[in-house]
């Protein structure tokens, strides 16, 4: 079996469950956000409070227009799956829909769903679950041109900023690819490495996998994972930063977190000491590679407070800072493509 | 399921198939070399032209002598079993041996020896396959001491300088045991974690597990894996680095290597930049970290040319620099015992 990403067909519906707050649809308005076209609705169950905006349709309506896959948006409270879901599942798989997900539970393991997909010729797509037969890392260059978001932290905007900075190089006329590695950046990519579930032997290899040649204008915008100072995860972001070799890389960080999320005993880095590290590291495979930015989550400071971190943080660094939300990335892909010209035909 | 450790019950049998070479034995002869004591015999068939010194027995004999696990010491070219082999598993199995293995195939899918484990009460030990339910790594400093071995290459000597430690700390009599964390390594300690084999996530967990907190005396002497600038497998090295926290390393080294072997492309590291590199990402969980020699594979070199190149990397190091197997580690030992002075009473 020759290996490849984990793939999901398109279009798609979301699925929502019955859940009460947004805070468990994330992944679900995520998609709906950044892969909005080729979303053909949601299907909500009664008693649903969330709405992500696309048209309302049932499994019928939504297999009518066109819809490949059924994508699980929602967690369920405690990460167990409620029946009342399974029986949609069990419904859109008969109905021909592959089901995704990024769960926990395997959706071979929920009541007769295998069976259900069976009979509908549909998949089960575990996002979570990486491709078998992964290569070894090579370290050998590839064509085209990678940019990697790296952050001081887990879960500090590493995925938004790279689909940021991918949509913003494409609205400059740069062919660009956002490349995911976490469950939600699989959904919303519709392709991806799910890096952290890798086996460990084979994370540098299934990173070079996610990012192959390509011509020399185009630019993969790579999800970073984990953090370099991360006592628990710090291998998979070394892996993923050797194994994408890339050219550029931005700095993703929360200014007000003063402890690794979770791990309080360990201080957060700097920005500084997160782009030392990862250009000491990276020169591996790419001895050209540089910071081109700082990405900051300002979303708990107001607008005053806002422009002072941006300020104090480009001053620092002596590089362009954003909050990709706030402010979009344009002073950082201005920055990337100053550094990295568009090569002469 | 509370996770543990890969284990082997002891004494042991070692299977030798009917390999002609000795290059096809190696944990064969690592297992009675380094546990010879819990060795009851070895198992060869006819045309088998490999011998281990130890024994000959069959397989009712082992079993009158007390051994509890049959381990196959020895691979078969190409990597398959060949079926003249499987039947002398299946024998041992049904015999109520534990048959331990390394290899790339699951012993499960050996023809009959399943059903062969099920009538004997035995089990199917593969050392490659990690222990499930492992733990995200925490970064907790834990009591007692450690040393780990790290290389500048893959296959130079981490495993056999880990071993040699471990036994001349105890030599001294200082309290000391071998980590094991490669198939080799496992079968001859007897216990350990297949390290490359763990899901990226849990490297560092599983580093924490396997060298969980002790005496304020005693050292922990973990067996390194990879190489930290190693194109395809540095992660996992960075990941038992961090996890494992040692206090102290000792660098790994083959002077007449020039290049990552098998990745020519890239520059063997000298020791002094893994040194450098080992002590900076291996501060994030024990801020003491320090390198307390050198042991360099020497086996190619004459006596001339090893006393020469031993001083030559002494001197470069400022370091004892020793080759395990010529002149042992007690030079190593000995600075190790001086930086940490054994804890009042």
């Amino acid at each position: 079996m020759k290996s490849s990403l984990v793939r999901i067909s398109t279009p798609f519906v979301v699925f929502l469950g019955d859940i009460k707050d947004e805070i468990y649809g994330k992944t679900g308005f995520g998609v709906v956000q950044w892969r909005g076209t080729e979303c053909v609705g949601q299907v909500r169950l009664p008693g649903c409070r969330v709405d992500t905006g696309v048209p309302d349709c049932d499994i019928a309506a939504a297999r009518a227009a066109g819809a490949k896959s059924f994508i699980i948006g929602s967690a369920a409270v405690g990460g167990r799956i409620p029946s009342s879901w399974v029986a949609s599942l069990r419904e859109a798989a008969a109905a021909g829909l592959d089901i995704v997900a990024g769960l926990h539970v395997r959706l071979e393991d929920l009541e007769g769903l295998a069976d259900a997909a069976r009979r509908g010729g549909s998949r089960l797509i575990n996002v979570r679950v990486p491709p078998a037969e992964l290569p070894v890392g090579t370290g050998r260059k590839r064509t085209g041109r990678r940019l990697l978001t790296v952050g001081t932290d887990c879960a500090c905007g590493k995925k938004y900023t790279a689909l940021a900075l991918a949509r913003d190089l494409k609205r400059r006329g740069v062919r660009s690819t956002f490349r995911a590695t976490g469950q939600t950046g699989i959904m919303i990519a519709g392709e991806g490495m799910p890096i952290d579930a890798v086996v460990a032997d084979f994370v540098t290899g299934a990173a070079e996998l996610l990012s192959p040649d390509n011509t020399p204008d185009h630019w993969d915008v790579v999800e970073g994972q984990g953090a370099l100072f991360h006592p628990g995860y710090l291998q998979v972001t070394v892996g993923l930063l050797v194994g994408s070799q890339p050219d550029a890389f931005v700095v993703c960080h929360d200014p007000l977190r003063t402890s690794v999320e979770g791990w309080e005993a360990f201080p957060l880095p700097t920005p500084m000491a997160v782009i030392e590290r990862a250009t000491s590291l990276g020169r591996l495979t790419n001895p050209g590679i540089r910071c081109v930015g700082v990405a900051l989550n300002t979303s708990k400071a107001d607008p005053a407070e806002r422009d002072r971190l941006l300020a104090s943080y480009a001053r620092q660094t002596g590089l362009p800072c954003v909050d990709p939300i706030a402010t979009g990335t344009d002073a950082i892909v201005s920055r990337l493509l100053q550094e990295f010209p568009a090569p002469q035909e």
